[in-house]
Protein backbone atom coordinates (compact mmCIF):
# COMPACT_ATOMS: atom_id res chain seq x y z
CA UNK A 1 0.00 0.00 0.00
CA UNK A 2 2.75 2.35 0.54
CA UNK A 3 4.63 1.14 -2.45
CA UNK A 4 4.98 4.38 -5.28
CA UNK A 5 4.99 3.59 -9.06
CA UNK A 6 8.50 3.10 -9.80
CA UNK A 7 8.98 6.05 -11.84
CA UNK A 8 8.46 8.26 -8.86
CA UNK A 9 11.71 8.91 -8.08
CA UNK A 10 13.20 9.25 -11.89
CA UNK A 11 10.52 12.26 -12.03
CA UNK A 12 11.30 13.95 -9.27
CA UNK A 13 15.02 13.88 -10.50
CA UNK A 14 13.66 15.20 -13.82
CA UNK A 15 11.53 18.01 -11.59
CA UNK A 16 14.96 18.99 -9.71
CA UNK A 17 16.80 19.62 -13.07
CA UNK A 18 13.95 21.66 -14.33
CA UNK A 19 13.71 23.56 -11.33
CA UNK A 20 17.47 24.22 -12.28
CA UNK A 21 16.89 25.12 -15.68
CA UNK A 22 14.18 27.47 -14.47
CA UNK A 23 16.20 29.51 -11.97
CA UNK A 24 18.94 29.77 -14.44
CA UNK A 25 16.91 32.15 -16.62
CA UNK A 26 17.51 35.31 -14.38
CA UNK A 27 21.05 34.83 -16.22
CA UNK A 28 19.21 36.65 -18.89
CA UNK A 29 18.68 39.79 -16.52
CA UNK A 30 22.41 40.47 -15.56
CA UNK A 31 23.46 43.16 -17.23
CA UNK A 32 26.96 43.70 -18.14
CA UNK A 33 29.18 47.08 -19.04
CA UNK A 34 29.99 46.14 -22.62
CA UNK A 35 27.63 47.51 -24.74
CA UNK A 36 26.37 45.32 -27.88
CA UNK A 37 27.72 46.24 -31.15
CA UNK A 38 25.35 48.14 -32.69
CA UNK A 39 25.50 50.34 -29.29
CA UNK A 40 21.25 49.95 -28.74
CA UNK A 41 22.05 48.46 -25.44
CA UNK A 42 24.68 47.21 -22.57
CA UNK A 43 24.80 42.96 -23.00
CA UNK A 44 23.48 40.50 -20.60
CA UNK A 45 25.23 37.49 -18.82
CA UNK A 46 22.79 34.89 -21.31
CA UNK A 47 23.91 36.17 -24.22
CA UNK A 48 27.40 36.92 -23.85
CA UNK A 49 27.52 33.29 -22.68
CA UNK A 50 26.45 32.18 -25.40
CA UNK A 51 28.90 34.61 -27.63
CA UNK A 52 31.82 33.12 -25.94
CA UNK A 53 30.61 29.40 -27.08
CA UNK A 54 30.02 30.59 -30.40
CA UNK A 55 33.77 31.96 -30.46
CA UNK A 56 35.21 28.57 -28.82
CA UNK A 57 33.45 26.34 -31.95
CA UNK A 58 35.00 28.88 -34.17
CA UNK A 59 38.45 29.36 -33.32
CA UNK A 60 38.69 26.19 -31.73
CA UNK A 61 42.27 25.90 -34.00
CA UNK A 62 44.19 29.12 -32.12
CA UNK A 63 43.79 26.87 -28.87
CA UNK A 64 46.90 25.01 -27.45
CA UNK A 65 47.22 21.70 -28.58
CA UNK A 66 44.95 19.10 -26.40
CA UNK A 67 42.51 21.29 -25.56
CA UNK A 68 39.16 20.04 -25.47
CA UNK A 69 36.83 22.56 -26.77
CA UNK A 70 33.92 20.31 -25.95
CA UNK A 71 34.68 21.21 -22.08
CA UNK A 72 35.77 24.99 -22.97
CA UNK A 73 32.11 25.53 -24.39
CA UNK A 74 30.22 23.96 -21.46
CA UNK A 75 32.70 26.02 -19.07
CA UNK A 76 31.87 28.99 -20.90
CA UNK A 77 28.20 28.77 -20.89
CA UNK A 78 28.07 28.03 -17.16
CA UNK A 79 30.90 30.52 -15.98
CA UNK A 80 29.11 33.33 -15.53
CA UNK A 81 26.00 31.71 -13.17
CA UNK A 82 26.94 32.76 -9.90
CA UNK A 83 26.45 36.11 -11.16
CA UNK A 84 23.03 35.58 -10.69
CA UNK A 85 23.16 35.80 -7.14
CA UNK A 86 26.87 38.04 -7.05
CA UNK A 87 26.34 40.26 -9.49
CA UNK A 88 28.59 41.11 -12.42
CA UNK A 89 32.17 42.38 -11.78
CA UNK A 90 33.41 44.81 -13.71
CA UNK A 91 37.03 44.22 -14.82
CA UNK A 92 38.76 46.82 -14.00
CA UNK A 93 37.42 47.52 -10.96
CA UNK A 94 39.21 47.05 -8.01
CA UNK A 95 37.05 47.74 -4.65
CA UNK A 96 34.14 44.78 -6.21
CA UNK A 97 37.23 42.46 -6.71
CA UNK A 98 37.28 42.31 -2.92
CA UNK A 99 34.77 40.11 -1.78
CA UNK A 100 33.23 38.37 -5.08
CA UNK A 101 35.18 35.41 -4.62
CA UNK A 102 33.45 34.70 -1.00
CA UNK A 103 30.30 35.61 -2.66
CA UNK A 104 30.78 33.29 -5.63
CA UNK A 105 31.65 31.06 -3.72
CA UNK A 106 28.26 31.21 -2.03
CA UNK A 107 26.59 31.69 -5.16
CA UNK A 108 27.54 28.30 -6.53
CA UNK A 109 26.69 26.51 -3.70
CA UNK A 110 23.33 27.59 -3.99
CA UNK A 111 22.98 27.04 -7.74
CA UNK A 112 24.68 24.43 -8.47
CA UNK A 113 22.99 22.67 -5.21
CA UNK A 114 19.94 22.63 -7.05
CA UNK A 115 20.57 20.01 -9.09
CA UNK A 116 20.40 16.50 -7.83
CA UNK A 117 23.70 14.75 -6.23
CA UNK A 118 26.33 14.51 -8.34
CA UNK A 119 25.23 16.20 -11.10
CA UNK A 120 25.83 19.84 -9.40
CA UNK A 121 29.16 18.99 -8.14
CA UNK A 122 30.04 18.13 -11.26
CA UNK A 123 29.03 21.44 -13.26
CA UNK A 124 30.90 23.22 -10.04
CA UNK A 125 33.89 21.40 -10.64
CA UNK A 126 33.84 23.10 -14.28
CA UNK A 127 33.03 26.07 -12.83
CA UNK A 128 36.21 26.31 -10.51
CA UNK A 129 38.32 24.55 -12.75
CA UNK A 130 37.47 27.82 -14.87
CA UNK A 131 38.05 30.18 -11.95
CA UNK A 132 41.25 28.32 -11.28
CA UNK A 133 42.77 28.81 -14.56
CA UNK A 134 45.54 26.44 -14.23
CA UNK A 135 44.25 23.56 -17.31
CA UNK A 136 44.83 24.21 -20.61
CA UNK A 137 40.84 24.05 -21.60
CA UNK A 138 40.69 26.77 -18.60
CA UNK A 139 43.24 29.20 -19.76
CA UNK A 140 41.17 29.14 -23.17
CA UNK A 141 37.84 29.86 -21.64
CA UNK A 142 39.53 32.79 -20.24
CA UNK A 143 41.30 34.15 -22.86
CA UNK A 144 37.68 34.31 -25.20
CA UNK A 145 36.45 35.85 -21.88
CA UNK A 146 38.86 38.17 -22.02
CA UNK A 147 38.95 38.96 -25.77
CA UNK A 148 35.09 39.67 -26.67
CA UNK A 149 34.63 42.88 -24.99
CA UNK A 150 38.16 43.94 -26.68
CA UNK A 151 36.17 43.15 -29.98
CA UNK A 152 33.31 45.08 -28.45
CA UNK A 153 35.14 48.20 -27.53
CA UNK A 154 37.08 48.72 -30.78
CA UNK A 155 34.02 47.79 -32.90
CA UNK A 156 31.77 50.69 -30.76
CA UNK A 157 34.65 53.15 -30.86
CA UNK A 158 36.18 53.14 -27.27
CA UNK A 159 32.72 51.31 -25.32
CA UNK A 160 33.73 50.94 -21.82
CA UNK A 161 36.92 51.83 -22.48
CA UNK A 162 36.47 55.06 -23.18
CA UNK A 163 33.91 54.85 -20.27
CA UNK A 164 35.74 54.35 -17.44
CA UNK A 165 39.31 56.26 -18.71
CA UNK A 166 40.80 52.17 -19.02
CA UNK A 167 44.51 52.72 -20.58
CA UNK A 168 46.52 50.68 -23.17
CA UNK A 169 49.18 50.11 -20.15
CA UNK A 170 45.95 48.46 -17.90
CA UNK A 171 45.03 45.96 -20.64
CA UNK A 172 48.32 45.29 -21.88
CA UNK A 173 49.21 44.08 -17.87
CA UNK A 174 47.11 41.50 -18.52
CA UNK A 175 48.07 40.65 -21.53
CA UNK A 176 49.06 36.87 -20.05
CA UNK A 177 45.43 35.99 -19.68
CA UNK A 178 44.96 36.13 -23.53
CA UNK A 179 49.01 35.27 -24.69
CA UNK A 180 49.30 32.23 -22.40
CA UNK A 181 46.26 30.77 -23.86
CA UNK A 182 46.75 31.74 -28.07
CA UNK A 183 49.67 33.58 -29.02
CA UNK A 184 47.82 34.09 -32.37
CA UNK A 185 44.71 35.65 -30.59
CA UNK A 186 46.83 37.82 -28.43
CA UNK A 187 48.94 39.19 -32.09
CA UNK A 188 45.10 39.56 -33.35
CA UNK A 189 44.45 41.53 -30.44
CA UNK A 190 47.20 43.56 -29.92
CA UNK A 191 47.31 44.77 -33.59
CA UNK A 192 43.57 45.90 -32.40
CA UNK A 193 44.74 47.61 -29.18
CA UNK A 194 47.41 50.04 -31.25
CA UNK A 195 44.76 50.65 -33.68
CA UNK A 196 42.63 51.82 -30.97
CA UNK A 197 45.06 54.04 -29.76
CA UNK A 198 45.59 55.80 -33.13
CA UNK A 199 41.63 55.92 -33.36
CA UNK A 200 41.35 57.74 -30.27
CA UNK A 201 39.26 54.90 -28.80
CA UNK A 202 41.97 53.45 -25.90
CA UNK A 203 43.92 55.99 -24.10
CA UNK A 204 47.65 54.66 -24.16
CA UNK A 205 48.55 56.22 -20.60
CA UNK A 206 46.83 57.82 -17.74
CA UNK B 1 60.43 43.04 -52.94
CA UNK B 2 56.68 41.80 -53.32
CA UNK B 3 57.10 39.00 -50.31
CA UNK B 4 54.93 39.13 -47.77
CA UNK B 5 55.29 38.44 -44.32
CA UNK B 6 54.74 34.84 -43.72
CA UNK B 7 52.18 35.13 -41.15
CA UNK B 8 49.66 37.52 -43.60
CA UNK B 9 47.18 34.49 -44.85
CA UNK B 10 46.49 33.38 -41.01
CA UNK B 11 45.80 36.46 -39.64
CA UNK B 12 43.37 37.44 -42.75
CA UNK B 13 42.29 33.92 -41.95
CA UNK B 14 41.91 34.76 -38.05
CA UNK B 15 40.05 38.40 -39.32
CA UNK B 16 37.47 36.66 -41.28
CA UNK B 17 36.84 34.29 -38.44
CA UNK B 18 36.36 37.21 -36.53
CA UNK B 19 34.61 39.34 -38.92
CA UNK B 20 32.15 36.39 -38.48
CA UNK B 21 31.97 36.64 -34.97
CA UNK B 22 31.19 40.30 -34.42
CA UNK B 23 28.32 39.54 -37.50
CA UNK B 24 26.61 36.95 -35.26
CA UNK B 25 26.01 39.65 -32.45
CA UNK B 26 23.06 40.27 -34.37
CA UNK B 27 21.63 37.42 -32.95
CA UNK B 28 21.14 39.35 -29.57
CA UNK B 29 18.21 41.70 -31.51
CA UNK B 30 16.01 38.64 -32.92
CA UNK B 31 13.22 38.78 -30.65
CA UNK B 32 10.98 35.69 -30.03
CA UNK B 33 7.53 35.53 -28.31
CA UNK B 34 8.67 33.55 -25.13
CA UNK B 35 8.23 36.01 -22.28
CA UNK B 36 11.32 35.77 -19.56
CA UNK B 37 9.85 33.47 -16.25
CA UNK B 38 10.02 37.20 -14.76
CA UNK B 39 7.59 38.36 -17.35
CA UNK B 40 9.90 41.46 -17.77
CA UNK B 41 10.46 41.18 -21.39
CA UNK B 42 10.58 38.77 -24.28
CA UNK B 43 13.76 36.56 -24.67
CA UNK B 44 15.87 37.20 -27.80
CA UNK B 45 17.55 34.63 -30.16
CA UNK B 46 20.98 34.55 -28.33
CA UNK B 47 19.95 34.07 -25.04
CA UNK B 48 17.57 31.83 -25.81
CA UNK B 49 20.52 29.68 -27.63
CA UNK B 50 22.48 29.98 -24.59
CA UNK B 51 19.43 28.43 -22.53
CA UNK B 52 18.92 25.32 -24.76
CA UNK B 53 22.76 24.58 -24.55
CA UNK B 54 22.10 24.41 -20.78
CA UNK B 55 19.56 22.56 -21.18
CA UNK B 56 21.70 20.01 -23.48
CA UNK B 57 23.76 19.83 -20.69
CA UNK B 58 22.05 19.08 -17.38
CA UNK B 59 19.36 16.84 -19.21
CA UNK B 60 21.68 14.65 -21.74
CA UNK B 61 20.44 11.73 -19.29
CA UNK B 62 17.44 12.02 -21.30
CA UNK B 63 18.46 11.46 -25.20
CA UNK B 64 18.37 8.00 -26.85
CA UNK B 65 21.26 5.93 -26.15
CA UNK B 66 24.64 7.34 -28.70
CA UNK B 67 23.69 10.91 -28.86
CA UNK B 68 26.54 12.71 -28.64
CA UNK B 69 25.64 15.69 -26.45
CA UNK B 70 28.84 17.68 -27.80
CA UNK B 71 27.05 18.14 -31.18
CA UNK B 72 23.68 18.69 -29.58
CA UNK B 73 24.97 21.76 -27.95
CA UNK B 74 27.20 22.70 -30.94
CA UNK B 75 23.90 22.55 -32.96
CA UNK B 76 21.76 24.26 -30.79
CA UNK B 77 24.01 27.07 -30.18
CA UNK B 78 23.54 27.72 -33.80
CA UNK B 79 20.34 26.94 -34.77
CA UNK B 80 18.65 30.81 -34.67
CA UNK B 81 21.79 32.00 -36.87
CA UNK B 82 19.83 32.34 -39.96
CA UNK B 83 16.99 34.28 -38.05
CA UNK B 84 19.46 37.32 -38.22
CA UNK B 85 18.41 37.69 -41.61
CA UNK B 86 15.06 35.69 -41.61
CA UNK B 87 13.76 36.82 -38.75
CA UNK B 88 11.83 34.66 -36.11
CA UNK B 89 9.24 32.72 -37.12
CA UNK B 90 6.73 31.54 -34.14
CA UNK B 91 5.83 27.62 -34.19
CA UNK B 92 2.00 28.19 -34.60
CA UNK B 93 1.85 31.01 -37.25
CA UNK B 94 1.62 28.65 -40.47
CA UNK B 95 1.54 32.01 -43.02
CA UNK B 96 5.07 32.90 -41.81
CA UNK B 97 5.97 28.95 -42.39
CA UNK B 98 5.66 29.42 -46.38
CA UNK B 99 8.55 31.23 -47.29
CA UNK B 100 10.30 30.43 -44.24
CA UNK B 101 12.36 27.61 -45.75
CA UNK B 102 13.54 29.66 -48.78
CA UNK B 103 14.78 32.98 -46.73
CA UNK B 104 16.38 30.79 -44.23
CA UNK B 105 18.18 29.34 -47.16
CA UNK B 106 19.68 32.43 -48.48
CA UNK B 107 20.47 33.62 -44.84
CA UNK B 108 22.69 30.79 -44.27
CA UNK B 109 24.23 31.08 -47.52
CA UNK B 110 25.01 34.52 -45.98
CA UNK B 111 26.26 33.97 -42.96
CA UNK B 112 27.93 30.96 -42.86
CA UNK B 113 29.78 32.44 -46.42
CA UNK B 114 31.55 34.77 -43.80
CA UNK B 115 33.85 31.76 -42.48
CA UNK B 116 36.59 30.76 -44.22
CA UNK B 117 36.15 27.91 -46.98
CA UNK B 118 35.38 24.56 -45.18
CA UNK B 119 34.91 26.10 -41.88
CA UNK B 120 31.41 27.82 -43.11
CA UNK B 121 29.93 24.18 -44.86
CA UNK B 122 30.84 22.79 -41.67
CA UNK B 123 28.63 25.08 -39.63
CA UNK B 124 26.39 24.85 -41.88
CA UNK B 125 25.69 21.10 -42.29
CA UNK B 126 25.25 21.40 -38.37
CA UNK B 127 22.58 23.45 -39.00
CA UNK B 128 21.14 21.74 -42.26
CA UNK B 129 20.78 18.67 -39.91
CA UNK B 130 19.23 20.03 -37.30
CA UNK B 131 16.22 21.22 -39.73
CA UNK B 132 15.97 17.67 -41.11
CA UNK B 133 15.59 16.22 -37.84
CA UNK B 134 16.76 12.70 -38.85
CA UNK B 135 19.76 11.77 -36.80
CA UNK B 136 18.90 11.62 -33.30
CA UNK B 137 21.38 14.29 -32.74
CA UNK B 138 18.94 16.89 -34.33
CA UNK B 139 15.76 15.01 -32.58
CA UNK B 140 16.94 15.56 -29.00
CA UNK B 141 18.08 19.49 -30.00
CA UNK B 142 14.68 19.81 -31.74
CA UNK B 143 13.17 18.12 -28.67
CA UNK B 144 14.28 20.78 -26.26
CA UNK B 145 13.65 23.87 -28.67
CA UNK B 146 10.11 22.90 -28.10
CA UNK B 147 10.23 22.20 -24.33
CA UNK B 148 11.81 24.91 -23.61
CA UNK B 149 9.28 27.43 -24.30
CA UNK B 150 6.52 25.43 -22.97
CA UNK B 151 8.26 25.23 -19.90
CA UNK B 152 8.51 29.79 -19.93
CA UNK B 153 4.39 29.45 -20.92
CA UNK B 154 3.49 27.33 -18.02
CA UNK B 155 5.95 29.49 -15.55
CA UNK B 156 4.55 32.91 -16.70
CA UNK B 157 0.97 31.24 -16.43
CA UNK B 158 -0.02 30.65 -20.43
CA UNK B 159 2.77 33.20 -21.79
CA UNK B 160 2.18 33.01 -25.48
CA UNK B 161 -0.61 30.08 -25.49
CA UNK B 162 -2.58 32.60 -23.66
CA UNK B 163 -1.69 35.66 -26.09
CA UNK B 164 -2.03 33.89 -29.03
CA UNK B 165 -4.98 31.42 -28.26
CA UNK B 166 -3.18 28.17 -28.52
CA UNK B 167 -5.11 25.00 -27.60
CA UNK B 168 -4.22 21.36 -25.64
CA UNK B 169 -4.80 20.15 -28.85
CA UNK B 170 -2.34 22.30 -31.02
CA UNK B 171 0.29 21.54 -28.63
CA UNK B 172 -0.46 17.68 -28.40
CA UNK B 173 -0.63 17.49 -31.98
CA UNK B 174 3.11 18.38 -32.27
CA UNK B 175 4.23 15.66 -29.90
CA UNK B 176 6.11 13.02 -32.08
CA UNK B 177 8.54 15.94 -31.83
CA UNK B 178 9.60 15.82 -28.46
CA UNK B 179 8.05 12.16 -27.88
CA UNK B 180 10.40 11.03 -30.74
CA UNK B 181 13.64 12.04 -29.19
CA UNK B 182 12.88 11.22 -25.10
CA UNK B 183 9.53 9.66 -23.71
CA UNK B 184 10.52 10.93 -20.47
CA UNK B 185 10.75 14.43 -21.40
CA UNK B 186 7.36 14.03 -23.37
CA UNK B 187 5.95 12.33 -19.83
CA UNK B 188 7.05 15.27 -17.75
CA UNK B 189 5.78 17.92 -20.10
CA UNK B 190 2.39 16.32 -20.76
CA UNK B 191 2.07 16.21 -17.12
CA UNK B 192 2.26 20.20 -17.48
CA UNK B 193 0.42 20.27 -19.96
CA UNK B 194 -2.38 19.04 -18.29
CA UNK B 195 -1.50 21.18 -15.07
CA UNK B 196 -1.61 23.93 -17.54
CA UNK B 197 -5.18 23.51 -18.56
CA UNK B 198 -6.15 23.04 -14.92
CA UNK B 199 -5.11 25.96 -14.01
CA UNK B 200 -6.40 27.84 -17.05
CA UNK B 201 -3.28 28.56 -18.39
CA UNK B 202 -3.71 26.83 -21.59
CA UNK B 203 -7.16 26.17 -23.39
CA UNK B 204 -8.74 22.56 -24.21
CA UNK B 205 -10.16 23.08 -27.88
CA UNK B 206 -10.33 26.07 -29.87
Amino acid sequence: MNQQPPDLPAMERLHQQIGFILEIDKLKLIIRRTLLIDQSRRENDAEHSWHLAMMALVLAEYAEPGVDIGRVIHMLLLHDLVEIDAGDAFFYDAAAEADKAAREQQAAERLFGLLPDGQGEGLRALWEEFEARETADARFARALDRVQPMLHNFHTEGGTWKEYGVTLDQVRSRRALIADASPQLWAYVDGLLVEAVRRGFLAEKR
